[in-house]
């Protein structure tokens, strides 16, 4: 437990539950891999990679992006986020924090936090807010099939 | 299958998925359970019964509600409601549509869907949105652990 515990404040940027900050704390090797799904999001974002972000998307009819109106499916959901982020300075620099990792039996996971963006005031300037992203375990390893910004 | 649909079809004032509008479906036992919890919820909400509402969340730490910023546990869910709506006049009338109900495993459903909040002007004036519920199956029913508005 101990060795995982360092592992997660290792590759985490961000403590799992905010209220233990500067603390070291203990994570499963679920909340672990979500975890490590969420970071490699944060980085593709960051890279002005927006295909490589929703990549970690589950490709299926029923998963769901909400980005003011819901999305359905993985063309409709890429299409929103090009819509929305049409390019690298739009995307602009995205750190989470507060973010908790809640498993929903052996198959699904909730993660929520709060999202902060860095961008210049012509890209559209910084914005705030919380994130919401459920995730499937499924043969290719764990995926959003539900997201939503506030 | 077609008596749960007839029933499902009964008690839903809105179609559970609005691509199928004016259309008879079918719904599992899981999917009915937690429409009714829904509409409870719907009906205490138009009675301006706010408790009523609330009372359908799990009483659990972990519980959380997110209503521009989030709220963890019963009591605090509770509060950030009552700040929000104090009175049956700023409660409105909500009606919600489009619902989608998806489970999550055997134990877990997710709930989304758009609400409009009918209110006079002076109580803050009509609401439109969407709105997502994680459902848990615990020993007193199907209970809200995560809520969240936009």
């Amino acid at each position: 437990m101990r060795r995982i515990a360092m592992l997660v404040f290792a590759i985490c940027t961000v403590p799992l539950a905010a209220q233990q900050k500067d603390q070291l704390f203990t994570a499963s090797r679920e909340q672990l891999d979500v975890t490590k799904v969420l970071l490699a999001q944060e980085a593709a974002w960051n890279s002005g990679d927006l295909d490589g972000y929703v990549s970690h998307y589950k490709d299926a009819p029923d998963t769901q992006a909400i980005l003011g109106a819901a999305a359905h499916g993985l063309e409709t959901i890429r299409n929103a986020f090009r819509q929305n982020f049409p390019n690298a300075e739009s995307m602009g620099r995205l750190e989470n924090s507060e973010v908790d990792v809640r498993e929903l039996g052996e198959k699904f996971a909730l993660v929520t936090g709060k999202y902060h963006l860095s961008r210049s005031k012509k890209a559209g300037g910084d914005a705030t807010g919380t994130f919401t992203e459920i995730f499937e375990k499924t043969a290719a390893g764990w995926q959003v099939i539900f997201s939503e910004n506030t």
